[in-house]
């Protein structure tokens, strides 16, 4: 089944004490559809300006990614910048120049209105929402967001969330967003709001995903190299969201497979800058890192 | 098999949100033995001020808890002040006023000095040293410290680290310790200095168990309410080592379980102020909880 999803395609410049990479392929909706096409096709709706060249990102093409959603506009393409700490949990923005992404006003394609499993990455809330009127009827919608939205349009952030099946939010978006800050209760509070399932991101230390009745923690895959955690968050939802997919189920064992897909995914993303650790993964490699999860996770 | 735990007897007076304790019963000493009481006997070496009454800590000796080990010194008893913030994960020491403990030099009753199982609390690695130097032939040295010693008196807390079996140590402890920020390599730094595993602790993120080949990982159980995390290393590292004492072994499930049943402690200790929950606790109260962790782990 297929993945649609909208978000950013951005050129990234990231400096740390590993390297630099400039204006390499990244972005929410690039992240997620490298991470995704391991187990789903993936359609991409984004924006990008004249200079983007499609080359850097050949790589989709093999993988049932379909760009052509992405629209080409007068301009230049959305870069972001950022500089890690020597403890790579840490980051500081260095510049955001929106260009052609500022004036993003999402048109989903004919084909792709049809979408069942719907992943709406981190842009504005009303954009989302004007995505979610163009999805005629689909069996699940992801919901991703961030800090940025949720202090200065936290009442449509609320909207997209009632509209939502999944909401993916990391623990400091969760604590903002309720002011409450217990995680598991916080959590609770965002489930009140209507959807299924939350998922509370934690970096290194892992994820959790919460149900009205139900709770599943995986930790991140022990990493000795960190390299670059850009994207780690929209590779976690391109596994998590291309696993749903493909197996067209949301049973108790699938949700939770799903998370650690995600995880394992997202391992690999950060452990080298922008694609490069994506492009070369082999579906063995994501299933030995799933079976070592199982391992270091199993009491007995 | 009884299990020897050197370390502190303290008054404690928390403030928080939801309350506040006054002179209430705490210390290393106390916290670990309460927990790990519920799983083999327990001996306790501590110092204590002539205003101590021992009846506060009464419910110990219904669990085979030998408090003969505590020294009562013409004074005052330690006294350590706390106070939670809002999120509850962090707190400031508002004061401290060692008192006897000041002066507190272990020595361990000959009765003691053939202990197999040795839980080395957060006191000066001087003393830590002397310790050890008075038992005869341990089968297992579990180590805790803090990160004032090891700014202070590193190479110290580094002997003591080598002669110990099991080290105990919070994530900033052992990025601090090694300077490394990826915990995962800095925990194979520690490793290197000689002991079988490592711990690390990390609060609300649950707890891994390193070795040198073998990584397993716990959540913390998941909680609503936190109402007082004062000594929740203490108790983790209890029902750890209690554990171990108990089932007499070292293999690799027997570890797994009793980092689990640590955390499982641990989560009961700080639903409450001083020992309020531990006092209550029954084994099936743990065992339901033990069984739980299981179940929010377990991928299918």
């Amino acid at each position: 089944m297929s993945v649609l999803v909208v978000g950013s395609v951005a050129l990234d410049t990231i400096e740390n004490q590993f390297g630099k990479a400039d204006d390499s392929p990244g972005g929410s909706a690039l992240y997620f559809s490298s991470a995704a096409s391991f187990f789903s096709p993936v359609n991409v709706v984004g924006v990008v300006g004249t200079d983007f060249d499609f080359k850097i990102i050949n790589f989709l093409k093999n993988r049932d990614v379909d760009l052509n959603g992405i629209y080409i506009e007068e301009g230049k393409t959305f870069r972001w910048g950022g500089k890690y700490h020597l403890d790579i949990n840490k980051r500081d923005t260095t510049f955001t120049d929106l260009n052609v992404f500022q004036n993003f006003k999402p048109t989903i394609p004919k084909a792709y209105q049809n979408s069942k499993y719907v992943f709406l990455a981190n842009i504005d809330p009303e954009l989302q929402l004007k995505v979610l009127d163009q999805i005629n009827d689909p069996n699940l919608v992801v919901l991703d967001t961030m800090n940025f939205w949720i202090s200065s349009k936290k009442a449509i952030v609320e909207e997209v969330i009632k509209r939502s099946d999944i909401i993916i939010l990391n623990d400091e978006e969760t604590r903002e967003f309720t002011g409450n800050p217990n995680l598991l209760s916080a959590g609770k509070e965002i489930l009140s709001l209507g959807p299924k399932y939350l998922i509370i991101k934690k970096g290194e230390h892992g994820a959790v995903l919460l149900g009205e009745n139900s709770f599943f923690t995986t930790p991140a895959f022990p990493l000795e190299l960190v390299k670059d955690p850009t994207g780690a968050g929209d590779s976690f939802a391109g596994g998590f969201v291309g696993y749903l997919a493909r197996e067209k189920n949301m049973d108790k064992t699938t949700l939770r497979k799903a998370v650690v897909y995600g995880s394992v995914i997202a391992s690999f993303n950060v452990e080298d800058f922008s694609f490069n650790k994506l492009i070369l993964l082999t579906e063995n490699d994501i299933q030995k890192r799933f079976e070592k999860m199982r391992e270091i996770t199993q009491i007995e």
